[in-house]
């Protein structure tokens, strides 16, 4: 999402708004407390990616945050959104939700680094995320699942991953499980196996594109599996994957300094199967 | 803080604004990732208690977060905010910088509820936090002992709280270690000394009242001792107060449902120690 010349901003309740005017209020605890969710989805030439999957995750971050959501307005905001955004290729979608309330989706040009990550794969290192693997269990108020606006910490773990050299993030838990990655899921292949990490006691979202990878999968003879893996399941897998719903699946080439040999064939298969 | 028509707005860059206006583009990261560190002080009388220590660990905040801050800068902003402000007696301020960089002190009134409090003491509930109490020892991504915007699971946690039946929330590690409230510091006493636990390690916050407390009652002949201590030691304490800046300390009266007794004596003593 950019707000700059090439950006559209549709706010619920108003309509399309100028992307370079203040519409957030110093006192929306989507602001003071990170108290809110989101949405980041991908548009190909005018058409919003599985708008379905991303709408039904944010009713679950909502409703866990106890914050209204009308699913049909936000599918209208989302509409009036792409109808104003001409430009034909990949942009960025944000929907956003504060308990405010204020509510908006906003459409910009694709991330920067996105392209050359893309072709040249990602340096990942892999970060303690503090928590176990079975924190979240019985835990609900810690918001596990819950896309929240509270991500300093995941934003902070990409900026110590700049400082190592690296690109992104694998986060592992304390007793060595490998969860997610700040902004996406972890998926990796062995032989003609999806592996990703199981939602619910890990505390990690449940990727949408992921979640459509796996599916489209299993269509075409993959075997796949919610894995409690470790880094070292990493280290000996095929190809593996941070795979977010506007960057797509993007292999990983290097874990915590040691480079990994490509596979394009399995990679590009993978890709276009998410859609990539 | 509040915006309504008792409020004072003053921006960073700026000056003083109509704090009913918007002030935050869609596209802050302090909104969509919770990027950013603020405080909450204490308004008496036009003047802000210990601006210095809040001033101190807001910039401790931003270094961790790698957010330029100018300490001068924020003292003008603050006092021009508090000139305007023409209320006697007590009020909240806070001082919110994000990545933007927007960065504000905002100020309103008390929070309805803290009389009530204040008065009756509070209801806690216990809350395992997901961490263990040395989870933030060589994790500097993890943000301990940084006072991020992304606050989401405290405020959860307190609706979880009032769920339950009770006002607020005393966070345990997953080891068994008393840590902090949402939005506080956690303070015990034992005969004649005074415990609260470690910042560091813990990730909890350096409390500015909490410290400020601690020193005057050395200065007063009470012991202060940083302690990890359990739920049970919180049971066998004389009294249990969450300290914060604005509220000032309130005693416990009751612990995950058991009622606790009061003794006005020593937490009179302690309230007017922290300035309150």
């Amino acid at each position: 999402m950019g707000t700059g010349s090439q950006a559209v901003l549709a706010v619920l309740g108003r309509g399309l708004v100028d992307p370079a005017s203040a519409v957030v209020r110093v006192d929306d605890s989507g602001l003071t407390r990170g108290d809110g969710c989101f949405e980041g989805c991908r548009v190909l030439d005018g058409a919003i990616d599985k708008l379905d999957l991303h709408l039904a995750r944010m009713a679950r971050s909502a409703a866990a945050l106890e914050i209204p959501f009308d699913e049909a307005a936000w599918r209208d905001l989302a509409a009036l959104a792409v109808s104003a955004w001409k430009h034909p290729g990949e942009a960025a979608m944000k929907l956003l939700l504060t308990r405010g309330p204020t509510g908006f989706a906003a459409i910009g040009p694709l991330p920067p680094d996105y392209p050359r990550q893309r072709r040249d794969g990602l340096r990942v290192v892999t970060l303690d995320r503090g928590f176990a693997s079975d924190a979240f269990a019985s835990a609900p108020w810690l918001l596990g699942g819950v896309k929240s606006l509270s991500y300093a910490v995941n934003m902070a773990a990409q900026r110590e991953a700049v400082r190592r050299g690296a690109d992104d993030v694998i986060f592992v838990s304390t007793d060595g499980v490998v969860l997610e990655a700040p902004t996406g899921s972890v998926v990796w292949s062995v032989g003609r196996t999806l592996h990703t990490t199981p939602p619910g006691a890990t505390g990690i979202l449940a990727g949408t594109t992921q979640r459509r990878l796996f599916e489209r999968a299993t269509d075409t003879g993959w075997r796949t599996e919610l894995t409690l893996g470790t880094v070292d399941d990493l280290r000996a897998a095929d190809v593996v994957w941070l795979v977010g719903s506007v960057r797509g699946p993007v292999d990983v080439v290097a874990i915590d300094g040691t480079p990994r040999d490509r596979n394009p064939v399995v990679d590009g298969e993978i890709r276009r199967l998410a859609g990539f």
